[in-house]
């Protein structure tokens, strides 16, 4: 079987956030009108973008969107509460503003753009989505490797073009969602091989599964396991091999996000597999990622805990689309006006600690 | 020694949530375009508020803060990080608009309003604050009783007036903030005799005492309940012997917002312990309280299991002055956006589950 050559662009180094900035911010949260630290992870997270942004001040106004759909072959082995076809029914109804993205990022008055990188049923043209299809759907890697060399190498392009209209319109922070029907198997093959982990400890009811479903998607996992594994000789390798259109789409958009120095705020179980291939393939990567929130997608906090992530919300959400990303974006720009906007003790002649 | 006696409009009962919204928001959840519970909390929060507007698609646009300072007569037994003057000095910052709610009421464009309940220090007259002085602070209660009944009676009102012209001004939704030099001792005391609980579970650094500084506030308290606990024979009268003004207020206008169906988002433990008085005085108050976080504070997670609160954000904080909630409020406004807007199955012709 062959094995993906490597990507050049993929493993350049990311941008390398500014120490002065973060340092300047850190010096200033200590001198605004509240006992120190009492903003908790809202001074960590305006500290941290400071350094991304380069500025004592940071601000994350302008927010881009991407959502990539893709159907998956492994669709066929039974391992989503959902029929297939729902993956073209869910890009009408991005099409037509009525999904969940939609609504927040309507609320967040973000940008937000589509690709349809592959579906097994037509959607027809639709507005609003840009179609940037790769095939009808990855192949079923129970069988055999679900992309070709030329497919992922073309997923993990059409992200970094994600990132870099991003760049092009002013965004300040990137956030890539995914609508898949079956991609949650797809993210826990891929984090069973790059974590080593039993599908057990990762695999979740998705979408709706109860526990013979969970245990028949376990069985599913086990089996390409067995296939793959040992041939996953690089995060790339295995991304090809157990991975995604939307996952490839994301880890791409990831990496190049950091080449261009712009911050991410990573959604939920689906996404974090993508940052975990991202930060193996280009571990600077990893200064850019914010983690938005602790999915109920029970694997999700083994993740975590390997990315060093320090989510900002544990709300239950397991939609993906990037909603969770979504959702905590009203914490970031409210870090950012705390950090920016309160008074010093000086300024308001307020006394300091006794 | 003198026991407060009831004061009838705090016994009387609550409004009564609109079951039929709230059936009419539950059915809306599942036909909803994600799959079912897929929002976590967020369904929740939105079927909640719906049963507490009485209306199948809430909204939490109008937001009324009401700030309440005071100074507590502890703070002489050295219990605090901060000089007693800061009370003051920070009713000066609200003023001028420099403080942590400030900046947060403004992000998220909520009616904001500051009471001066009493401090030890004059601030002289301050734009932006309302007057309505008590005296001095409350008395110190490792001595004797905090207030007298005529003052809690007369801070138990001011919660209510300014819940009242929450309701005037078309709320919502209702925030009560605080801001007292030392009134986690009083806070702690207050829950210590409510809960039954020794100090050493509930005490915490406030504003930032160290391990020494927290043993000697432990010590303050267990002589303040050796001296009052056996005398509390009633929540009211817990209150006042070792209560703040700005607690006091809380509580009345958590009482007052469950009369007039107005919805209450509490903020951290300072707040949380005036809803344990609001909740003993009159049980029906439970349904119009939804908490925003868990604070850094230890204590607070004792006292929020006991309300059976279900918080939306753990961040650390503790800082008090309503920010908490203001800083939850988008999490609220999220809720009722993708409750209202987002297209149902039949709508957008999307599959439901297989």
């Amino acid at each position: 079987m062959s094995t993906a050559s490597t990507i050049p662009w993929l493993t350049a180094p990311a941008a390398i956030p500014d120490e002065k900035s973060r340092q300047a911010a850190q010096a200033r949260q200590k001198i605004l009108t509240k006992p120190p630290g009492a903003l908790g992870q809202l001074e960590r997270i305006a500290i941290r973008l400071a350094a991304l942004q380069g500025t004592a001040t940071p601000h994350v106004e302008q927010v881009h969107i991407t959502v990539f759909a893709a159907d998956h072959g492994i669709a066929a082995e039974g391992v989503s509460a959902f029929p297939q076809v729902v993956t073209a029914e869910m890009l009408k109804n991005f099409s037509h503003g009525g999904a969940a993205i939609c609504v927040a990022a309507r609320a967040i008055d973000a940008n937000l753009e589509v690709i349809n990188l592959g579906t097994a049923h037509d959607t027809g043209p639709l507005d609003n989505v840009k179609n940037y299809s790769l095939g009808l759907g990855t192949s079923n890697f129970s069988i055999e490797a679900a992309m070709t060399e030329h497919q992922v190498a073309c997923a993990l392009n059409a992200g970094r073009q994600a990132a870099e209209r991003a760049k092009l319109a002013g965004a300040e922070l990137f956030i890539g969602g995914e609508m898949g029907i079956a991609n949650t198997s797809a993210a826990t093959t891929l984090v069973c091989i790059l974590l080593n982990e039993s599908p057990v400890n990762i695999a979740g009811p998705g979408t709706g599964l109860d526990s013979r479903g969970i245990a028949h998607k376990v069985k599913v996992i086990q089996r390409a396991l067995d296939l793959h594994k040992s041939h996953s000789t690089s995060p790339l390798e295995a991304l090809r091999r157990v991975g995604g259109f939307e996952i490839a789409a994301l880890a791409g958009a990831y990496i190049a996000c950091a080449k261009m120095a712009i911050p991410v705020l990573v959604d939920g179980f689906i996404s974090s597999s993508a940052a975990l291939v991202a930060v193996r393939l280009c571990p600077g990567v990893a200064d850019w990622l914010l983690y938005s929130h602790t999915s109920a997608e029970p694997g999700h906090r083994i993740m975590l805990a390997d990315l060093d992530a320090e989510p900002l919300l544990e709300l239950g959400m397991r939609l993906g689309e990037g909603s969770g990303a979504a959702v905590a974006i009203p914490l970031l720009r409210m870090a950012c006006a705390l950090h920016n906007d309160m008074a010093t003790f000086a300024e308001a002649e307020v006394s300091d600690k006794s």
